[in-house]
């Protein structure tokens, strides 16, 4: 993870001796560095400020020289050529740690036009980010289609969700939230497979054997961007006039997961991932927790349409535009996906079972309202009782996952909090 | 389960001596009846037709004695007062039959109003039937709230969801569906009440020890019918201008489960039960596969509204005006509960998780996509992949279940089959 | 439930004036009769003691009549003809009670020879008793085989686990346990019937359609009690050598469950029912959670021997001899079955999933710990993290069961509560 | 994963024209090796022989020219410096693919002494082996304890089971299966620390907020090698006589999951892992299915005794000497752990649900009767059916396990196949 810390390093590095702001302060344990968030006050020699997860610091500078404390460990260290650096107690041991500043939020917003060269196949922290970017930032490119071809129907890619990124966000830290705005997402080819069986875990155990699924079917479709349909190319008699109306949706949106893990394109967890979620349309703003330094966002696996659950396996999987806005929330998430549209505040639960992803899903609206609604736990229950409805969301993969949806008029009815 | 039989017989007890038509059929194994539903067709003294899950039937009569066969089983017996009965083969021993007239379907359906006198807490078959009514007959009648208390506000039952009826539909025979549509579904008092926590296996059980639930939060609602919503009728501050628009609902709809099972009105199965699902409403029809001569239908614990999973435990508990239809489909079930609206076929699964539970709704709409649309398989994938949604119906008691709903214009585009 | 009372009567109804004892008190509400114990300790016209789960009861006798409150009820009535009456008010409600002694326990027990003529295919409450017996006593009675076949061969009753009783223990009171000690277990013929198939809910849902069940392996098995095996009748050639050490086993044993519940003998729960543990063998004790005055003890579905689990849906099904011991632990139980052997204590989890089967296991061990060993929770987390097993007891009917076991050589090394 | 290839380049780089032989073959897909095992036979210019999953190909050799084809595939390519490599057709796209010959097994095992400098704290096929072994060859390593303490009680690694290894098992490749033989296991240091609470998975919900872990209960236990057993060092009064017999185990071992798939050290899956089984103890032989050249064998997570489950989430962790064994069995594998010990075939179930655990454990065992004892499925499911025993393996991390056992008296009593 060392090379995020040089990138950082490498777009801002200020010079002056206000220690005041914002610094990513790392600590080396056995050889692996953890990057947290500092925000350290100057006044005159004294230092205060908070790490990590808003942990109370202080401290004095004096020439170069600075020392502080954090519950029970005690740093020192030196600031130079813009950059911190010294030793840190913990317990028995000592660590060496480095700071640098992190870069403040431009005033003016950017767009990215992005063109991919190579896709990931994995969800991990250690692949070097394709493009920096800013909170505020605009950023246009596309992706391929779950089997690694292009808009122009060539194959880019082995099959399995390549994605396009990671994108590296600038200030993004761990414990902060990714925000992730959807503004516009378009097939840019006119055709897409599918899957044409339903997959097992979805039918009962004794259903399955008695389900003859066809061997010829062939599950080429047409997209019709004219017509907005989509319909089999060679489609069987009963099926000759069925169309299916296009609403594209992303499969995929993640950030990094945790620390070193790597984890498959096709799965997904608390960093989001092939979420496979039909709501993750144009104009939906998707929140992810940030695990490390620049979020590391991943998007992919575009659908020119899906039914609840993706129960096909593939849905009309197909190459896409993608434009979205990126921005971050400072010092606070709630450890795994939520999204927003103009009708619902949308909690979304990964699990091994459809009970676990559900209890996540309430669970996060529960704590959703009463960190920014207010409410108190009984009022909140009144309000998801009488108003929450819930989308089974994806049964494909190792994990499956159903979102709480709260509609927004129902908030809208709530007095201020005093 | 005599008395059924009884009933039957006093309903409807011909004199004619060619025994071709429907009849009930009973045979008693150690004390217990079997009964299934026996189609005769005498032409001239030979008998033919078939035998419960229509399995065929061969035999004759001479004078008034008969004898027939049926797989590996041979039965005699005799004609006398409109009743056949005797003596039936099955292995090594030999069982006592007998058999009356199913009554056949009136020409004039009629309009019952029945008002209720006492109220059942668990579904079975060994309670009395409260009225006999036919295919096609509509009855108008009231339940009292799940905590017994009558649109008068007196107290009629201990609580626990109490069911009017149960009614039993001439006719219907072990093996049919029982169908129920919702004419009419209106609150009949200005109040209810609520719960006011999370059931506990909707959220995460990390998360339970951290939700403090007010313990006098008023949870008495007044139902303000002329504005169609309800309010609280001391609501906290942050809930004053916050209400539910009504959209009146039954939680139970049910036959008698199968043999002599008694289940608690607050659990449900394959034969309905305490279903809680908010697209019971107006305008809805449900079918339920019959288990006993005359299906034995329960209605009870009307939500003047709920929200997806009956969160709370306790919706917006009331009694309620019901009337309905009923009609029989002949021989043939799917074994679980489904239902109709407008706009969507529904196919509900219960079971002991949400993942199971969507297993049967999913396999439930496979079958009926198969049965009466005859889709192939995949032509049926491809239908529900793109077009279905799950609805998580409810979350209350030792089952949970979950609705597959189809769009009635998914299903308009298909071409006829040949 | 009347039936229950006046054969409570009828055993035992002193003429004495001293109201001090035990009694048990019906509350009627709504027709439905609801019994628990009631302690009163006259002293002079002062009577005080406990009603229902130990709640507090104060009163007054003047002649023959009495006055007491518990809670916020007060009950009035009299003494007359060796019993109590009279009514009693809760809220706005007026209910009638009345109460009989609860007979003592005899002095010395007794030891019954129970010949059984007919066999219950439901838990319920809703039969009449075959046998009263009172704590302490000894029955000695045979079960028909899963079949329903009796030790000669012959058929008495439709297959499905027909039940030996229920029994009737004297002075058992809903909030009891209900021991069992099983004291001698010996199959009576010499054949027995397995399943050849593992239950579809045991293997991979993939794994299914590769299985091909052989449709001609007989599975009627002879047992050799001299030999002390079962061996195939006509085994295929690789299992001519194959034999079964016989282990007399109990797959049902269970008291009437809650209420008016009626729940098939091939079921189990809370009450425990068709469990299906190859633990339950001759000198082994059951304890169960008592619902109903008199216990209402069922018995039967005899197994020669069974693998973890009944994987092959029937294990060596065959008739057997029972001689049962059995006794009441007054005012306190666990809410779930609980067994205990020369070399464990054991408790049963039953549940909708092994998971949810195993949680009530482990808490059922922790409360056992905890409530007769005076153990703090983590002192008990320390003895059941190292020294506690687990068995996978069932996976055949609606629920799947899992014990834990302790093994009595911890428990031995602890130091005595202060 | 390329330096794999050239690790096993390095041991082994024949001279010989005969092409005959084991190689280990490359084909490059957009950038990622894609790696098999390749088995030809040369006849004159002939070549016949192996691809892959024994996928048969055919092919020639003019000089040093070859040409092969499999499936619809064709390879050309040449032989030069004892490595073979070209291009290979693949539907439209033209790969290029490299070969290097297999190493033999050495006629001769080794044993390595291994003295560990770095822990991993994921299963990775990412990093580099610390030690090339051969099949048959015996390995003497230490690891350190599930918090990074060595043997002589000092950090080494952050905590959560830092592995020693990966070895590279010379010769293993995807398919085949990897044989570890726990020969020796041992702790090595006179102390251990454990968890004094039991999991929330394993109790039930509602009996959570009930349970008060103690906050000061000293969990430092006193290894008493002579004694043979563990005693906590500052034991609460009831515990002062508790001891725990030692029975070492191994709680990890593991090869490198699929792909490029990071797991943490605390996770387990089909690649074995984070397994916590108190039966992989010496003299226990472990299979794992093989996914890279050479497996890359993880061990790690020493415990001196653990219950059922690892209920207290930390069993007796400590550091542990270890010497084991390894070897390779060619070209099959189960897809999930196994192991064998003097009593017992094991196999074990991994799975999100303990559920889906016990079905992958049986099917497993089934598997196992069927390719290596040749039963048929019913023959087998009688075997399992009255001779199989589960385990609850573990509790602690996202999957949790089953082990089935069958004992091995079982399976003396079979009939040799014909």
């Amino acid at each position: 993870m060392e090379f995020l810390l040089s990138l950082v390093l490498a777009v801002f590095s200020p010079a002056q001796t206000d220690l005041s702001g914002a610094w990513a302060i790392t600590v080396v344990d056995f050889g692996r560095p953890n990057i947290t968030r500092m925000s350290l006050k100057q006044t005159g020699n004294t230092l205060s400020g908070t790490i990590g997860n808003n942990q109370p610091l202080e401290g004095t500078i004096t020439g170069s020289e600075i020392s502080f404390t954090f519950g029970s460990r005690t740093a020192k260290g030196r600031f130079a050529d813009g950059r911190l650096a010294g030793q840190v107690t913990q317990g028995e041991r000592t660590l060496e740690w480095s700071a640098v500043r992190i870069p403040p939020r431009p005033a003016t917003p950017r767009t990215h036009t992005f063109e991919p060269t190579k896709f990931e196949l994995y969800f991990t922290s250690r692949v070097a980010p394709v493009l920096h970017i800013a909170p505020g930032d605009t950023v246009k490119t596309w992706s391929v289609g779950a089997d690694g071809v292009d808009p122009k129907g060539e194959r880019r890619s082995p099959g399995g969700n390549p994605q396009t990124g990671p994108f590296f966000v600038d200030g993004a830290m761990p414990g902060d939230t990714l925000v992730v705005r959807v503004n516009r997402l378009r097939t840019n080819r006119d055709w897409a497979v599918s899957g044409s069986t339903v997959m097992s875990n979805a039918v009962e155990p004794s259903h399955l054997s008695n389900l003859k699924w066809s061997q010829d079917l062939n599950t080429r479709w047409r997209i019709d961007a004219a017509a907005n349909v989509a319909r089999l190319d060679k489609p069987p008699e009963r099926l000759k006039d069925f169309t299916i109306p296009l609403r594209p949706m992303l499969g995929c949106v993640a950030v990094a997961p945790a620390q070193e893990w790597a984890i498959r394109t096709t799965d997904s967890g608390r960093f989001g991932g092939n979420m496979d979620y039909n709501q993750i349309v144009e104009e939906t703003t998707i929140y992810l927790p940030v695990n490390h330094p620049g979020a590391l966002l991943f998007v992919g696996d575009g659908h020119a349409a899906q039914g609840d659950g993706e129960l096909t396996g593939d849905a009309l999987e197909t190459s896409m535009d993608i434009e979205f806005t990126v921005d971050v929330i400072e010092g606070k998430n709630f450890g795994h996906p939520l999204a927003e549209n103009g009708d619902y505040l949308i909690s979304i639960g990964i699990g091994s079972t459809l009970d676990q992803a559900l209890q996540t899903a309430t669970s996060g609206m529960l704590r959703w309202l009463e960190r920014d609604y207010k409410l108190a736990a009984s009022e909140a229950a009144i309000v998801v009782g009488f108003a929450m409805k819930y989308d089974v969301v994806d049964l494909v993969g190792t994990q499956v996952s159903i979102a709480a949806k709260l509609p927004k008029t129902a908030l809208a009815a709530l007095r201020k909090a005093s």
